[in-house]
């Protein structure tokens, strides 16, 4: 088959073995997939992977243990757990210890014409939902992730710090819950968007990194989340966390980061690490039409231009591929 | 009056001048205090604070706004804040924009013959409470912020990190909870106290930092507390925490850490500052007998041999000083 793979560099393989579904798991044929950050960064060498990239997709079952599986129109979890570890038993199967992750680490990714994945990974398209609103079903989980860890007040000033693909997403699954919210990037078309949405968009030029205050009673943020994935990111929503404030970081970033802990101590900031989050809902919110994901689609590159497309992806809104 | 003071070093001043009340203060006869680790971290330069040290301290009122306090002994709670900010006025004064901290900044601390607070700082202490017990209210006070911002269950494995001062407070108002608390650190004799007090005592020779596993279902801690204060214990502590596990973060460090904050994300980890606590409960709780300050107490020096004293807290329980 067709796919784009990793080994010491991204190359196009017209000729790839096609996967081989294990027990329990589908065959499933990719229509559109989505290139995220992630996929950026593991070019770079992050998590260390080889093989076929890509976990944002959606597709068609082709084959199934359960044959009414076959010929829908799915999305799926990119986590593949063991189902008997502490976690998986406890509710918290996207921590499951002995877990892979399509196109992350262990499993063969989604650009390609075929992937595997168990399938109560597998979620159902709405028939509603073009491909591509539906392929931004895993981004928009993960924005959500958020919302299933800390709760939002109306009376909540919040900063999304980064206009990135991610920062868009999480802005919106903030705002759909009345908080007032402030989008700071350095983009200004998307700061128009941002405001269009009924947020507030704030624009930092990139020699104004912290600088950032916003009108609420104490010139910060009562929630701040961390979008950039860049030192310099995290310093400017670190800047504008209250104290006892809570900071949500979202992104992965290059090695260590220098953190004043003192001064989180100090302010009593609560910090916590969001990563993949819940389908259904993401599903659900893109059905009724609540999410924008349509504007936050850059362009769509064939699979067989995969790695031009990757080049082309770096800084730029969703680039999505089709094999 | 006589009094520790720190100018470009410590030193012992037999002439230093009174403190004068300003409005709505007392002026408070110091009867013991305690050294705290942020008074060698001061020392070392710290907040660059000139002036008398010490922020733990039991003491009479001699003077003060309304007759009633005048002749009590009490103790007091450090932050002198404005009543009228932000935090002020939603519940949080600890967190005053416009704060001073007794001993710390902005305002001479209670290692001298005489201090002055505002009358609303000050609590009374119990006839029962001995000055030796009664110096340890603030940092129990501290310890106690802790339960003021987690919810600890008795299904939760805890560990605390690091057996100084803190840590053996920290661990005492955790395993108040009934959860259980394992106490991880270098001195063997105080992990014996920590197993008589009915906790876990794990030693960790210093070339072993992070290679702790606990008895719980995941090897690891629901909730895990730093209070080591070195970039050593912090990776100790950040080691044991669980995927989705708190780890609160209770000590202050020199210059920044550099933290693995991808790991964080992945694990989605919540990492909590916390600084200083509630006076009544501590009082309550040392009233109560319920936790044991006094096996904590290390010796005690008179005011005039402070700085012997500060040579000699250095790594060791506490500290006291008697003006």
């Amino acid at each position: 088959m067709k796919a784009l793979v990793l080994t010491e560099q991204l190359t196009f393989r017209p000729d790839y073995p096609d996967p081989v579904p294990t027990d329990g798991e589908a065959l499933i044929r990719v229509r559109l997939a989505g290139i995220c950050n992630t996929d950026l960064e593991i070019v770079r060498g992050y998590k260390g992977f080889h093989g076929v990239l890509g976990h944002e997709f959606v597709g068609d079952v082709v084959a199934a243990p359960a044959a009414e599986w076959v010929g829908q129109r799915v999305v799926g979890e990119i986590n593949i757990t063991c189902g008997t570890c502490y976690y998986c038993t406890h509710g918290m199967p996207t921590h499951c210890e002995h877990r892979s992750a399509l196109g992350i680490f262990g499993h063969d990714g989604a650009f390609a014409e075929y992937l595997t994945l168990p399938v109560q990974n597998l979620h159902l398209v709405p028939a509603s939902l073009p491909d591509e609103v539906a392929v931004f079903t895993e981004p928009l989980a993960a924005a959500l992730e958020i919302r299933e860890q800390i709760h939002l007040r109306p009376t909540d000033y919040v900063a999304v710090v980064g206009d990135g693909k991610l920062g868009l997403l999480v802005a919106q699954v903030l705002h759909l819950t009345g908080a007032d919210v402030t989008v700071i990037g350095h983009h200004p078309q998307r700061l128009e968007l941002v405001q269009r949405w009924g947020m507030r968009g704030i624009y930092l030029s990139s020699d104004r990194d912290g600088g950032v205050s916003l009108p609420s009673p104490h010139g910060k943020a009562d929630v701040v989340v961390d979008c950039t994935g860049t030192p310099e990111g995290f310093a400017t929503a670190r800047a504008l966390v209250r104290p006892r404030g809570t900071f949500v970081v979202k992104s992965t970033y290059h090695g260590t980061l220098n953190v004043d802990m003192t001064s989180l101590v100090v302010d009593e900031v609560q910090v916590i690490g969001s990563r993949c989050g819940p389908f259904a809902p993401a599903l659900r919110l893109l059905e009724e039409g609540r999410i924008d994901v349509v504007s936050l689609i850059e362009t769509e590159f064939p699979l067989e231009q995969g790695v031009e497309a990757f080049t082309y992806a770096q800084g730029r809104l969703k680039v999505l591929l089709r094999p």
